[in-house]
Parts: C-alpha cells; structure tokens; sequence
C-alpha cells in the first residue's frame, strides 16, 4: 500500500503529525526577536532532557558532527585517548580520533559484546603519568543493539582525574536515564532523527565546566565546529550561523511533547518496549543478538538461523509496509534491527510483532507457536 | 497582524507552499531505494543549477559549513591564500583559513566596495614562486550588497596556473549566471536558505577535477567535512552520515520548480527584481550603498540619510508585516538591506516598494513625489 510505511528502524525514527507540521511553518528571520525566543525555550529544555544545568549547545550537522564537535574542541593533536570500540560507531570516532591525530587506543569487544569495563579501569590505573586525556564511549551502540556500561565506566574515568569522558549519546538520549550533572560527564554527543522525534539535521553537544576548561589549551584547528562562539551565542539565546529554523520549530514541539510526558515515563515507555520486543523475539525462537543485560533501549538486534535476516526485512517492508533495519558492515546479512526509539508506542511494538511473525511463517520458520511473539509481548506490558 | 509575514532578508528567503508540505511528510530511512531515488534526482539537478558535469556535494551545515568543507579539503596549513575582504563574509573566511593556519593576505576593500581585480591580479603575477595556493572570494557579499567582478579575477587566477579559486557563492548561486564548468571555477560553496527557496541547513559544494587533485596533497585534518567519503557516497546516490531527510524532500521539490522556471529565467527574474528596486530607492531619494556596477540581485542595501535605517525597518515590520535585514557589524544602524533572492516575485518588489514609501513618509522624510517608488519600479518591470 502506497503511504502506509512504519518506520521501525533506529533513526530516522517516527515523528509526531504536529512536529511535522510545526516544520511546515514558513521560516521567519533567525535574528529577530521573536527567533530568539524560541531559541530560548529549546534551550531550557535540552537542558532539562540531558538533566544538566550547563548550556547544552545545538549544532546544524548529523551525529557525526555533534561527536567530532566533542572531540576536536577538548583535544589537541598527539592526546593519547582511549576509545571503546564494539561496533561500528565506536569504530567510526576511532577512526576520527586518528584522522584528527590522536594517540588512539582501541578497548574492543565483538560486535554484539559489550564493552568491558575492566579492560578501561585497567588502562586508566596503569597511565600513572595522567597521559590518557579522554575515553570515548559509544553509550547504545546502534549497530548491534548494545548498551555499554557507562556508569561504570565513568567511575573509573573519574577516578582517573584527568581524563574526560566523551559519550555517544545518539541512541541513548532520550531512552534511558543519563544524569549528566549526577555522573559528571563532561561531552555527551546525540542528534536529532533519534530519541528527539525529529527529522535529522541538529547534533547536540552538552559540555561539563571541566570540558570547558580543557577546551582553552585544546589546539586541534576548528572553526565551524568550535564550540566556543556557540557557547556565547547559546547564552543569548542566538546561534553563531544560520540555525535550520524549521528544524529548529520541529524541535520546539517535540520538546514540548516530551515536557508533558515526562522523563521517567519516557524512559519507563522505552524500557516497556525494549522488554516486550525482547520477549517476543525469544518466543518466536529467534536469537538475540545482544545480551539481557545490555540492551539497548532504542533498537533490538536479532540474528535468525532459521531463516535469511535479510528476506525477513524484505517480507515486512513489501507485505506490511514496515520498515527494519539491516545489518551494517561485518553484520551485513546477518542480523536485522527492530527501532523501538523516540516516538514508538506500545501499540507499535505490538504490530511489529505480529507482523514478524506471520513474516516467519511465511518464511518456513516453524519453531513457534502460534500467536506466541504477541503473546509474549502482551505479558510484558501487561505487567510492566 | 499575526501570520501576515513576509520576508524580504536575504536568506532564510521565502519558502514555497509546495516545498513546505513536502518538509512536512514522514521521513522515510535513507538507505532504503526509495531515498536513493530521490538523490539521484537532486544530484543531477545539482548539477543542472550549478552548470556543471562535475558532482555537487551536499553536506548537512549552514553555509559556513560548506565554506569550511571547500577550504580545509583542499589546503595544508602553512600553505599561502589570498582572501578577498571587502564585507562581513570576506572577513568571516579570511579568519577561517587564519584558524587553519593558512598564510592568509586579505586583498581588501571598503564596505560597501567592490574588490579591485587589479589588486588581486598584482599579487598572483608576483607570485613566480607559485605560492600562492588559492584565492577565495566571497561572489555577493551579503552584508553590504556587492556583487564583486568573479570572472574578471578568476581569469586572473586561471593565468596563475597554480592557485585554486575558492567562491563562497552563497548569494549569488541560482540568482545570476555561475558558469562553473565554462569559467573553470574549483569549489562553489552555497547554502539552501538562499536562491535554493529551502530552508536552512544544507550546504553544497562543486569541485572541480583540479580541486580534486589538489584533494589528494591537503593535509588539514579533517572528518566530518571530508569531502572523500562525499563524492564516494554520491556516485552511489547516498550519503556517508545521516542526512536532513525533510529537507531534501523540500530541496527535491525546489529544485523541479526551479528547471521547470529555467535557468534564463530565474536570472531574468532576479535581475528584473533588482533593478527595479534599486530604481525605486533613487526615485524615493535614498542613497544606494552598493554601486550600480556591482548590483548583488540578492539584496539591495540602503543607507538612509535622513531617516533611521532601523526605525524603517521597525515600521515596515510593526505595521506592514515585512522582515527587512539591517546592517551587520561596522554597518549596524547604518543601513537596511531588502532581500530579492529565491522566491521572490515581481509583486513582492511592488509589495515592498509601497510599504517603504509610506514608512517613509510616516518617518518624516519628504524629499520624494507621491508614488515615486513604485512608479519607477514598475518602468523597470514594464521594459525589462
């Protein structure tokens, strides 16, 4: 059917009617008064989402550059750093931190594994000299479903003293608690097509004091991503170039669509969702690809045996108009992702399931009872 | 009155109808065919706006963005630029490429002037050490209204052999003629908010194949902005990060509007649109700020003398609706600015002119006939 898609995939994901028509708002000028204002009020609320009293500063780019926004402006070329990598993501900022000339060392786990956060203590408590000036981590590792131990992670870095710690946000803002100010992160990366409700196009970057303060001797060469005159403008409620104004009218509604239903029902909703996807995926037989205690909150990743990961999206998409993600990279094939990120309900959760398994019986996949992937998925919000 | 706006700044610029809706429509993942299609046809219309053979790369930034795309890709710090400075634009670069640690000479020029060829032309013929390794010229500077001489300088750099010629062409692409293949110009930077009738947040950059060569000895770190990945993606119609997916649905939309309106014709337009506005200022006594020989058809700056530029600006918005720009940095209160660029009709001219008229008689000024303004506005359009 023409105009009948689901979008289930970890970003873009699903945006609300009225976010969508607030962007369809003809644009007025970013300089005048009444721009201004609504500056202001996004302000304040990114704050309250990433639970921090410090600006959070909004950057016209995808999360790509929200992230190298957090690394070029705290870094100088030849900074040793240590950056988690069990997916592509966490590939991709090593990638950038060598690209910006960064002493980079890879902690790695599989993909699918999380990260160990013994491997990172361990690296901290021998770097006796103070040379590790940050860890980089990727919180919900998007390419596999992972969510990484940050908590604790964070605790090392912070008995470490010197280093920062740089977080990866962009499946995890907005679907689990990150008590920024609490934790004491100091760069917390994320972008808009995520937890937000929005179409992409913004990045966001929340900086600590600390942060702040490495950023006066940091030398990496920057301009449009120096964070600096964001933070002046930021505080008088203006932006240093032209912001994407209707991006920016999306942003304000959706914000505000998050104010009234509040963090800890957003969070509760996405922990909901992640339990009952969850649950239906093993009562369907198929297996999960990353394990109970570190799931991400924002995207379930299933690598089926039975039949081919990539028929099953192909299945949904043309006979039920939802879209899946596939596998990336090394992962190509082999997995395929349900999103159950920002704007994705209980009743969402419940189609995508039953949709799924009719896919598998029409695939041949017959190790499941009838009706058990919804059956299972009821249970848990039943009782959640 | 409320929801009455019309913009007349010269970027954001007026959105169409059309393209809003299409802003409004649900994303749709950018990996799927579906989105492949369509940068398929933005790219080929890319390069049908931009006249060229060569790739358009779009990147997901404001303006400066691209700017600083189409420098750092092609540059290695210490490496001796010539940056052309006669505006709040000029300036904005020539800091740029000081914060890349380029060798910067600023080739400079009054506000309001126009860059001396000659000038520029004396530097690149004493270079017979072939240092110098890129001129950069803003086309039409925003800020003051001047459109400066690129294809009398750009054949001065073309005798240089060596230097690349860099244009910042965020006003003036899809406003006048930017023969880019037949000039031989190297980088073409542009912005959506602008002659694109899209909002803000995409920019764009032509290059050409020596640009490219130049691509493979630059040492400026970089990685968001690396335009590699973005030529590689492009051939394949994708895209290395995440793109604004509502944006490029508006940006497909404007861009069919604008081949269905014609590359003659929308210069016809923009130049009709121009002259008839400067036409109307000197029929009401105000003094141009920009010569007649280096007319922007973006905007059209004016420096009151015997009225405040921002009390005009504040009547023309209190009581007519109408979003003038004012003037910028050293020009602050000095001037006011009337955008033509994009989605702007002959009516909107018309428009403008007889809400400035009667501001202007409210605030006093008395040296104009009765309907002065737009009687010479309509002989421009009459004629023309």
């Amino acid at each position: 059917m023409e105009n009948k898609d689901l979008l289930m995939i970890p970003g873009p994901t699903p945006v609300p009617e009225n976010v969508l028509l607030a962007q369809a708002k003809h644009p007025i000028g970013h300089r005048s008064p009444e721009f201004s204002e609504i500056i202001g009020e996004i302000n304040e609320n990114l704050k309250w989402l990433h639970q921090t009293k410090q600006d959070v500063l909004t950057v016209t780019a995808s999360g790509t550059g929200a992230m190298e926004a957090g690394i070029i402006n705290f870094l100088s070329a030849g900074d040793r750093v240590l950056v988690g990598s069990n997916g592509k993501f966490g590939e991709r900022w090593a990638d950038m931190t060598e690209a910006f000339g960064l002493k980079t060392e890879r902690i790695a786990a599989g993909w699918g594994e999380v990260l160990d956060p013994e491997a990172i203590r361990e690296k901290l408590e021998a770097d006796t000299n103070q040379e590790i000036k940050a860890v980089i981590v990727t919180h919900s590792e998007t390419s596999t479903g992972v969510l990484n131990d940050l908590e604790t992670i964070n605790r090392h870095v912070k008995n470490h003293g010197e280093a920062l710690i740089i977080v990866d946000a962009v499946t995890s803002l907005g679907a689990v608690s990150l008590p920024i100010d609490q934790w004491g992160l100091d760069v917390v990366a994320s972008g808009s097509q995520k937890g937000y409700m929005i179409p992409p196009g913004l990045g966001f970057i929340a900086v600590s004091e600390k942060a702040w303060q490495a950023y006066e001797t940091a030398t990496l060469p920057k301009f449009y991503l120096d964070l600096g005159p964001y933070r002046k403008s930021t505080a008088k409620n203006s932006t240093p170039y032209t912001p994407p104004i209707n991006l920016m009218y999306g942003l304000q509604a959706a914000l505000k669509m998050m104010r009234n239903e509040g963090l800890e029902n957003i969070f509760a909703r996405h922990e909901r969702n992640t339990q009952a996807t969850r649950a239906a995926i093993e009562a369907l037989g198929l297996p999960l690809f990353a394990p109970n205690n570190a799931a991400s909150r924002a995207v379930t990743a299933v690598e089926p045996t039975t039949v081919e990961a990539e028929k099953v999206r192909s299945v949904m998409k043309k006979q039920f108009n939802i879209a899946l993600a596939g596998g990336q990279n090394e992962l190509k094939g082999r997995i395929f992702r349900i999103g159950h990120l920002g704007f994705v309900s209980e009743r969402d959760v419940l189609t995508v399931v039953g949709a799924l398994e009719a896919t598998l019986r029409e695939l041949g996949h017959e190790t499941m009872a009838n009706g058990a992937g919804v059956a299972a998925a009821t249970r848990v919000l039943a009782y959640s």
